[in-house]
């Protein structure tokens, strides 16, 4: 198997910290996402929504979306568990893990795409809503502050793939200027503890 | 244990939706969240993000984010499986779950939320953006298409979670005039089948 990953992008990040957690090594193939490699014919038979990550398998099958190839590899070994192991650990996680998707990783991604036309050649940024986007996702920054005050990783006592995400949207952040706050000490302890972690090397 | 639901709102109606595949029973309480019922200190701390559905357990444990939700009783009771049995099943539905819900259930919601302004007390409408989160939603629409031409469901020969995701934003994508388009024969195909399940009376 073969995952196609930039290794600028911070959607791939997710997918290579992922397997570091678990200890899988597979191969990498570097795809040039801004001289649209990625939406070649060859490609986008792997996948017609034309991005990446993307993992491909021995017999030619493909998967994207980093949170599905992450809950594929989850599938195929269990540990470290990154998902949960019981209902009530599973849904927590999957909560959070939706959370940082929706109200933080796009929101920066489309603060990114919005807001510097970096992808103009392939979409029509609108600027209001790229600073909309940025809105967005420091209002969930400021969440995530309150809630770690009482909690170590975002779903509890586990750190899972809820933190992979959050950690790679706010790493990505730095690119449209948003910054975890100085008042934000409960976000910096989190931040710098999973910084630390040997699979957050892998940018 | 109960939901708080919104009867006339797209994202409850998934958990309804996905819980009568399952045969599972589980008492609502109605939230008004025109009036901003889903916005009172109560509720805001059982779902900080002030959003419905939201799961209660008896112990008062809160669980919220539909796709959430379902992993919680997809662990709870597999069958019928939604989310797959296997490494590949369950990569492949994770995979189509992801694309409805970012491609397709988010961009209706957001044309919905940008272009009609129903909820300008709580956000700021960009009505550009509106327009252009529409055009997404018929973007993958097209794609769909072309998919179920040679899939039965999205996720292949199973019906699965990413059916329930895609059916329930097309079906609410009325409200913004986004229809199956004449030629689309394979989504319509598809959404009138779907449409005849006891599971999609549940609006």
């Amino acid at each position: 198997m073969k995952i196609y990953d930039t290794k600028t992008a911070p959607t791939p990040r997710r997918v290579r910290m992922f397997l570091a957690e678990k200890g899988i090594e597979v191969d990498y193939v570097q795809i040039d996402i801004v001289g649209g490699e990625n939406l070649s014919a060859e490609m986008k038979a792997k996948n017609p929504l034309g991005k990446v990550p993307i993992l491909e398998l021995d017999d030619g099958t493909c998967i994207s979306e980093a949170n599905a190839i992450c809950q594929y590899f989850e599938a195929l070994q269990l540990e470290p568990a990154l998902y949960g192991h019981d209902p009530l650990s599973k849904g927590i996680i999957a909560q959070w893990q939706q959370r940082a998707e929706l109200y933080l990783f796009m929101q920066v991604g489309m603060c990114f795409q919005h807001s510097t036309g970096y992808f103009k050649d392939r979409m029509n940024p609108i600027p209001e809503f790229g600073k909309e986007a940025g809105l967005n996702a420091q209002k969930f920054m400021h969440l995530l502050d309150q809630h770690l005050a009482e909690n170590h990783y975002l779903a509890g006592e586990q750190f899972s793939v809820a933190d992979i995400t959050a950690f790679t949207a706010i790493d990505f952040a730095r690119v449209v200027k948003i910054r975890i706050l100085p008042e934000q000490v409960n976000l910096k302890r989190w931040y710098d503890e999973i910084k630390q972690r040997p699979s957050a090397q892998t940018d």
